[in-house]
C-alpha cells in the first residue's frame, strides 16, 4: 500500500505516486545562492516536529548548501527520503565526528536545527555545539538563549575565529518600530499563510506559493516571521516570538514597509506562526493587525489528533479557526492548504473533496498536488491579477 | 453646567455630584503600606493619555508616598481637581526646583510617569533624570529603555549611591515560562478587566473591583500585567509588553498560578493591556490565552470618538468587541464598565441604561457609582460565591 510523503513528521520512508510533485520536490534544495556549506544539528528530532528548522533547511536553503544531518536515530538514511520519500543526497549521520569523517568539503557552519518550545539548549548540546567551534565551524542558532551572549561561547568562538548567529537577536529596543498604519500605503495584495497548529507547514506552503507566483510570473515576495525563514535566508523577516509583544505587530509592519518599498511586488507572503487559537502562540494575532492581510491561506492537518506540545487539546475544526480569524480581523481565508502528515494517497483526495465543500474554498496540499494549484487559489480571490501569457516554468 | 470627573483625559477641573463616589475617591491614595517618599514626572502629560503612570500613581499607590507631580503646564493645579475634580493635597509644580523648593520632606524616589507609545526616553527627559540622581534621588521607571543597562545612568547613581528601578526589566529568557496548561489547577474564578482601547481604565475598575471584593468579604488579588500597575506595588504582575510574544502567555500563567498557590483566593482579577481588536496593542490576545478568564468585564468610553495614538481609526462598537472576545476565547462578557471622560452626568446615566438594554449585562461606571455594583455585576455571573451575612464597608 502507498503512503504518500510526510511533513514535519515520523520516521517512515513513505513512497510518493505523484511524480509532478517529485520533479518539483527534487529541485527544492538546488536553489543555493552561495555556497557556505553546513551540517545540521539535529538529534533524535530530524523529521519530527521540533526538527522543522533542519527539516525546513533540507527542503530549502537559500544561504547554505547543506551537507549532512546529525541524528543518531535516523543515521545511515538519506534526509530527502526521511522527510518526502526522495532522495536528495543529503546523507544523515550519528554524530559530528562521522559527519566530519564523510564530508569532501569542510563544513563552515554549524546550525543548530531544532526548535523546541522552550527555545533553549540543553546541557548536552551546549557541549556539541562548543566541541563544533572547536573544529573551527561557525555557528548559526535560532535559540532563545543567545550564543553571543553567552561568555563561554563568545571565548570559544574568538580563540577559534569563528562567528556566532544569533538569528533571533532582535534589534535594540531603541530601534524597534510600534504599530503606525503605514501598511495602508502598501497597495499590493498581501496574503498571510496561517495554520491550525504550531509546526504544520506554514513556512513550506509559504514558499512553495512564493515560488509557484513568481513562475508564473508575479512578482511575490516572502515575508519570514520565524527563525527558521531566516536562518533559510529570507531576506525580510524578523523573528517575532523573541520580540516584545508591544512591538510586534510594528515590527512586522516596518518588515513589509520596507519588502514594498524596495522590491516593489505584485503580491506580498507572510508567514505565520503558531495558531490563533493556540493556547501557548497566538503571535498570529501581530501578524494579522501587523500586516492586515487582505486575503488568508490556512493550513491544516487532518490527521493530527492534538496540538503539539499539548497531547490533551484537540486539533480545532479548519471551519471555527477560520472563523475566529474573520472575526479577529478584517480579511478573508481564500483557500485551505493541506499538511499530509499520517495519511495515505486518497486520504488527501478525499480530504481536500470533504473541506472543498465543507468550506467553499479552494483546498489543495502544496507538497503533492501542483503549484499551479495555489496559484489558482490566489487568482481565484485576486482575478484582476491573471495575467494573459504567462511564462509557465513546470 | 455640572461635569463629572475625567478619567486619564485633558486638563478641566470637574466637579462631581456623587459624593460615595467622592469619599471613595478621597481614600483611594492613602493606603501607603510604607512610607518611600517620591516626585513623580509627568511634563505636559499629567491627566492625559500619556500621562497615565502618574495618573495611577496619584490615585493610588502602594508603594510610594507620592509628594507631588511635575508638569508645568498643569503646575499651581492640586492633582487630585486635574484627576478627578477633588484635592487631594498632591500639588503640581513646574519642575525639579520647584518641587524641591517646596518639599516639607527629602524625596527618595524620582518616578518617571509618562507613558509614551514608543516606551523611550527625550534627550530633554534624560537630563531631568540625571540631574534627579545628581540631586541624590533613586529613579524608578517603566520605560523600555532601560535605565540599568545604560553606561550614563549607571555611571551618575553609583556616583550617587542611588538605585535605577526598571518596572518593565523582564528576567532572564532562561527564567521565563511558555505557557504549560497549569492554569487549569487554579480553581477560583479569574475575570480579565479588558478594554475597548488602550489608557482607558482598566487597570482603575480591575483596582477598584478587587479592593470592593475584598471589602465584600471574598479574597480577591489583582493580577497586574502592565508598569503603572507594578510601579503602583502590585503584589503579582507582569509587564506583558516588555516579554517576547513566546513567553507571553506563559510569563502570565506562571504569575497567575504563583498568586493562587501562595494567596489561596476566592478570586483572581486581570488586568488586560490595549484591546482585543486594536491595531498596535493586541497583547489581550495572551491575556486571554493565559488566564482563560471564566468571566470579562469590558471598560469602554463611550464619548472617545478614536483610538488614543490612531486619530484616523474609529473606537469600536462595545458589541462586536465582545463578540470578538467570545470568539477568540471560552469566555463570557459578565458586565461593562464606563470611563466618563468627556461626559456629562446624565450622558453617563444614559450610557449605562442604553448599553444594559443592548447588550444585557449589567453597566457601571467604576469611579462615579458605588463599587458595590461592580461586587453586583460579579456575582451576577457567580452566585454560587454570594456571602450571606457579608461585612459592608461603605
Amino acid at each position: 500500500m502507498a503512503t504518500v510523503a510526510q511533513s514535519e513528521s515520523g520516521a517512515r520512508a513513505p513512497t510518493i505516486s505523484d511524480t509532478k510533485s517529485l520533479k518539483r520536490q527534487a529541485t527544492l534544495d538546488s536553489t543555493h545562492k552561495n555556497n557556505a556549506t553546513a551540517i545540521v544539528y539535529c538529534e533524535a528530532n530530524f523529521g519530527g516536529i521540533d526538527g522543522k528548522t533542519a527539516n525546513g533547511l533540507v527542503r530549502h536553503s537559500e544561504k547554505y548548501k547543506i551537507l549532512s544531518i546529525i541524528d543518531s536515530e535516523k543515521a545511515g538514511l538519506d534526509s530527502g527520503v526521511v522527510l518526502d520519500g526522495v532522495a536528495n543526497g543529503i546523507p544523515v549521520y550519528s554524530d559530528l565526528q562521522s559527519a566530519l569523517a564523510q564530508s569532501t568539503v569542510p563544513p563552515e557552519y554549524f546550525i543548530y536545527g531544532c526548535a523546541p518550545a522552550s527555545g533553549r539548549l540543553s546541557l548536552n548540546e551546549r557541549g556539541v555545539l562548543l566541541q563544533a567551534i572547536d573544529l573551527g565551524m561557525s555557528i548559526v542558532s535560532g535559540l532563545h538563549e543567545y550564543l553571543s551572549d553567552d561568555v563561554e561561547f563568545i571565548a570559544a568562538s574568538q580563540r577559534k575565529n569563528v562567528t556566532l548567529t544569533d538569528v533571533r537577536k532582535s534589534r535594540p529596543k531603541s530601534e524597534m518600530h510600534t504599530f503606525s498604519g503605514q501598511i495602508e500605503r502598501v497597495t499590493c495584495p498581501r496574503i498571510a499563510v496561517l495554520g491550525t497548529d504550531c509546526a504544520i507547514g506554514k513556512r513550506t506552503t509559504a514558499t512553495v506559493l512564493t515560488r509557484a507566483l513568481n513562475d508564473y510570473g508575479l512578482k511575490a515576495v516572502m515575508i519570514g516571521t520565524g527563525q527558521t525563514g531566516l536562518i533559510q535566508g529570507a531576506k525580510y523577516g524578523v523573528a517575532l516570538d523573541a520580540v516584545p509583544s508591544q512591538f510586534c505587530a510594528g515590527e512586522l509592519e516596518a518588515t513589509i514597509v520596507r519588502a514594498f518599498d524596495v522590491e516593489k511586488p505584485d503580491v506580498i507572503i507572510v508567514e505565520g506562526q503558531g495558531a490563533l487559537s493556540h493556547p501557548a502562540y497566538s503571535t498570529t494575532s501581530f501578524i494579522l493587525r501587523g500586516s492586515k492581510p487582505d486575503g488568508v491561506i490556512l493550513q491544516h492537518a487532518p490527521a493530527r489528533k492534538h496540538r503539539c506540545d499539548f497531547a490533551q487539546m484537540a486539533m480545532p475544526d479548519p471551519a471555527v479557526e477560520i472563523h475566529l480569524i474573520e472575526t479577529f480581523s478584517d480579511t478573508k481565508v481564500i483557500g485551505l492548504t493541506i499538511n499530509h502528515e499520517n495519511m495515505l494517497q486518497h486520504e488527501i483526495n478525499d480530504a481536500c473533496d470533504y473541506y472543498q465543500k465543507q468550506l467553499r474554498i479552494p483546498v489543495t496540499d502544496a507538497l503533492v498536488h501542483l503549484p499551479t494549484y495555489l496559484v489558482d487559489m490566489f487568482l481565484a480571490a485576486f482575478p484582476n491579477l491573471c495575467i494573459e501569457s504567462s511564462v509557465e516554468v513546470h
